[in-house]
C-alpha cells in the first residue's frame, strides 16, 4: 500500500541512518505518531540541539564550547606526546570509559569500504602530521592505531602505519586476546591464536 | 566519560523508540552531527510534518486527509462487514501489502506486556462496538483476530473472541502452518504441527 507522505518522509530519513533498515524505519515512523505533538516536539528541538554542536579542530571530536578545543586537548593534563587514532566518535566514548588511558585522540571518520580515505580524512590527518612537527617537535611517542581487530581494521592500521612512519617513535595497536569473561571453548581460532601468540 | 548533552539530549530520546538500544542511540547522535547542519534540519521538518497525522475516527490507522476517515474506511468498495483487528499499524501494511485482504481494519494499538488492554484501547474496541450495533445491525460477517502467532497473541486473541462474543457471525484467526520458502527439516515442532492439523 502506498504509506502516507508523512510517514514516508520520515521513513525515507531514518532508514539512512546506521543500523535502522527500511522496515524499522517505518515502525519508528507510526510509533512518533502514536507518541503525539509533545514526544515529536521533544525529538526535533533534540536534532536542532546537534547544530550547536561543532568538531573540535584538533582532534576532530564534537563539542559544544566556544574554543574550538574541546576538553580533552584542553586538559594540560592528558599526555599530548601519545595520540590515538580511531574511526569513531564512539570508539573514543569507549575508550575514555576504561579510564585507562590519558593521551590525545584523532577522530579520523567512518573509513569507506574501498579502505581509501576520503579527503577531509586526508585532510585531518595532515593537521595531525602539522601539530606533530609543530607543537612536538616533530615526533610524538606513541601513536596508537585503535582500529577494530578486523581484516579490514588491520588493512586500515597497515596503511596508515605506513602514512606516518618518523611521525612517532612507536606505532602501535590495541591488544589481542580472549575477552574479559569469554571461555577458551568458544573462542575462535584467531581470537586464541592471537591469545597465544601474545601471553605474558 | 560525560557525553556532551546535546548528544545525551537526543540519545535519551532516540533510546526510548522500538528497536534502538541506548548504544545506537549515541552512535546515532554522533552520526547526525557528522551529518551537518542540512541533515538534521531534515530530520526534524520530517519530524515535525508527522505532526499533520491524526488518527481515522473508525479505525485508528493515521493519515493525513481533512476527513475524520482514513482511505481505507471511506473506501466503498472495501467489504465493511469484514474487519480485521490488529495491534501495530505495520501489521496493517502487511496485510495490506499482500493484496488479498478487501475488509476493514481497527488499529488497537501495542498490547502492554500484562496482556490488559489500556484505557483507549477498551475505548478503541467500544467505538468498534458501536459501530457494528449502528451501521452492521449488530452483526459483522466476520473478525478476524490478526495477532501474532505467539502464546502471547493467542492470549489477546482469546480475552478478544470473548469480548465480542456475539458481534459477529464468525470470529477467526490467521492461518498458521510452514511459511512459504521454508523447509520442514528446520521448522520448529509447533510450526509443524500446526501444519500438519491444518493440512489442506
Amino acid at each position: 500500500m502506498n504509506l502516507p507522505d508523512p510517514i514516508r518522509r520520515i521513513a525515507d530519513q531514518l532508514k539512512g541512518l546506521p543500523g535502522i533498515g527500511p522496515r524499522q524505519a517505518i515502525r519508528l515512523a507510526f510509533y512518533l505518531v502514536g507518541q503525539g505533538r509533545n514526544a515529536i516536539d521533544e525529538l526535533s528541538s533534540a536534532a536542532e540541539d546537534l547544530k550547536r554542536m561543532k568538531a573540535c579542530s584538533r582532534c576532530f571530536f564534537p563539542h559544544q564550547d566556544k574554543n574550538n578545543l574541546c576538553d580533552i586537548c584542553l586538559n594540560p593534563r592528558r599526555d599530548k606526546y601519545t595520540i590515538a587514532i580511531l574511526e569513531k566518535e564512539t570508539d573514543l566514548v569507549s575508550i575514555e570509559n576504561t579510564k585507562k588511558y590519558n593521551g590525545r585522540y584523532l577522530v579520523l571518520g567512518p573509513i569507506s569500504k574501498t579502505g581509501a580515505l576520503l579527503d577531509f580524512q586526508k585532510l585531518r590527518l595532515q593537521s595531525l602530521k602539522n601539530y606533530i612537527q609543530k607543537e612536538l617537535g616533530g615526533k610524538a611517542e606513541e601513536i596508537i592505531l585503535a582500529f577494530n581487530p578486523t581484516s579490514y581494521g588491520d588493512f586500515i592500521a597497515a596503511s596508515l602505519a605506513k602514512e606516518l612512519d618518523g611521525f612517532a617513535k612507536k606505532i602501535s595497536r590495541l591488544g589481542r586476546g580472549l575477552p574479559t569473561g569469554g571461555e577458551i571453548e568458544f573462542a575462535d581460532d584467531e581470537t586464541l591464536g592471537s591469545a597465544l601468540e601474545r601471553r605474558g
